[in-house]
């Protein structure tokens, strides 16, 4: 047995020993006993999502996949929770900016933190791209990933999204939390691979979607150590180091993974070389797309969409054999709340 | 209950059903019932050892962490494995410049290669660290992640060590060995934070240590993603991306792992930060220090080698509470074909 293996698997003896004593007593699995996708419809979609978990994880079978090897990579920001009218963490951006501008006077008449404190969306766009990096400078740099972090969860634990008045992390999608879960009692490991801010990111993910804090890939600023007297700090610099979007998708995972993931998903343009490094490669491989198509219970958009564009990712879909996920006809439910 | 630990429940309830079966026989956890670290003598450091992985996961004690905290971090060279006369990663590119050198007939006459061809290594250290990046890029780019990996795998099956005539990976410690094993058969999830290139630890990570190539953080190059035809690929360029050494350890662990260590082990000053990084904390923490000590079994150094200085991380153990692991003193055997 090798070493991995068999390390896991003493783990595993010592650590659920009582709890085994009861599993014993049942003979069939759990995962044959319940449906393991209760918020996806019936139909292509679900069938398709459970017959290959069925086949990688078939000891003998042709599609068979060892354990170490099943890699499950997930975009976040409409992915696993919504990314509209603006992306999540360009929410957070603008909440603190409205926040911290009290000790900022000249805020107030200074772009592009003026169209922040204004509401002004159009003065926002035309600050363009460099507006956006000056923001996110004043907001996520210049303190250290401690402190960042904590700042995180306070607004993750006080801010409303404005359409639905409750909290962003309630608007994960269940469909998506229960496809996690089926993927990881099915032996994978699962992680996010998201354009979004690593740091921005770890202090709630493992709570909300059962993924650890080093299971996150993400965009990333600088970041230097120091010893403040016997208190050693990491500082959030100024200066971005890694943009995980597009072709950043692969390499980010070549970089934190080191391996090939067997099962990929996404919902936009953003995701598309990930998805092409995941299932251009020989053995079983799963590509999906989760299409916005609900304008009731979430939102409807895809190849216009100034947020979350899925244009060519859609058009490569059918060539590649990845699954296009129908929200509105798919999903029995979107969100938790909506049980 | 948290996701995660809902999700780890069900997966470890399914896959060891069978196993579960036997394990409920026996009322003992196997720890209780083998000694864990065989190959340490008697002694504090062992006995240091033994009672703080106790302590951590005493469920209800007053140092107890729990599972998803138990992050445990080494330094490969020197900690891990041996790292004399040379870094295993210079040898390893001494061997590919020579075996390149048939297809570069200029090399012959050329510094830093011609160093390097005629085995002299005062020229070689003459050329300083811009012959030694030279070096690294003819052998590290200019080819993809997965060709790199196949040279380095083919590598570690031929290439043997000078004084030992073995392959570099036997030339791995026993004690450290069963000391990643005491850890994670406890709960903890091991990583390896190194200097050297990740691209060149994770191809035999795994079947050595154990570890898996996503729990490895190293020193990279950059990268690119792009698709020949229906091929995607992965790049190396022969740019510096990271250096994770010294005060870049922390900045490693945060960047690739996003928790601070409960654990670290280092033998150099290289691992200093990462140590302090690690102890300086609230909660139990251990730091930990391997001395070569052993000249007769493997190497004697620290303060004054030009490979794997151990001069201010010494000084700084007694103040720190670190443990100062003395080889000759505190191993039963070095390498593993001594048993």
């Amino acid at each position: 047995m090798a070493p991995a293996l068999l390390n896991a698997t003493r783990r595993r003896l010592l650590g659920f020993a009582a709890l085994c004593v009861v599993a014993s007593l049942s003979p069939l699995p759990l995962s044959a006993q319940t449906d393991p996708l209760p918020s996806w419809n019936e139909g292509a979609a679900k069938a398709s999502i459970i017959d290959f978990v069925k086949r990688v994880t078939t000891q003998g079978g042709p599609d068979f996949v060892p354990m170490e090897a099943r890699i499950a990579t997930f975009d976040n920001d409409g992915t696993l929770w919504s990314e509209q009218p603006v992306y999540f963490q360009a929410a957070f951006i603008f909440d603190r900016i409205k926040a911290m501008a009290k000790d900022h006077p000249d805020w107030a008449g200074k772009q592009p933190y003026k169209a922040v404190i204004d509401g002004d969306m159009k003065a926002l766009a035309a600050a363009g791209e460099k507006g956006l990096l000056e923001l996110m400078a004043a907001t996520h740099t210049g303190m250290s990933v401690a402190e960042f972090s904590a700042i995180v969860r306070e607004w993750v634990r006080t801010a409303r999204h404005p359409r639905f008045d409750k909290p962003y992390t309630d608007l994960v999608f269940q469909p998506m939390l229960e496809l996690l879960a089926h993927l990881r009692a099915s032996g994978f490991k699962t992680f996010i691979v998201s354009g979004g801010g690593v740091e921005f990111m770890r202090p709630w993910v493992e709570t909300v979607y059962g993924i650890p804090p080093e299971q996150v890939v993400g965009s990333s600023g600088k970041t230097a150590f120091k010893l403040n007297g016997d208190k050693p700090v990491i500082d959030k610099l100024a200066e971005i180091e890694f943009v995980d979007d597009g072709p950043g998708k692969p390499v980010g995972i070549n970089r934190f993974i080191g391996r090939r993931p067997v099962f990929a998903a996404g919902n936009s343009d953003g995701d598309l070389q990930m998805l092409q490094w995941t299932t251009l490669n020989e053995g079983p491989r799963f590509g999906l797309i989760v299409h916005h198509t609900d304008a009731e219970r979430e939102w409807a958009y895809d190849r216009h969409s100034h947020v979350g564009k899925l244009d060519k990712a859609l058009d490569e879909a059918p060539k590649r054999g990845w699954l296009v996920v129908n929200m509105k006809k798919d999903w029995k439910v979107v969100y938790p709340f909506q049980k």
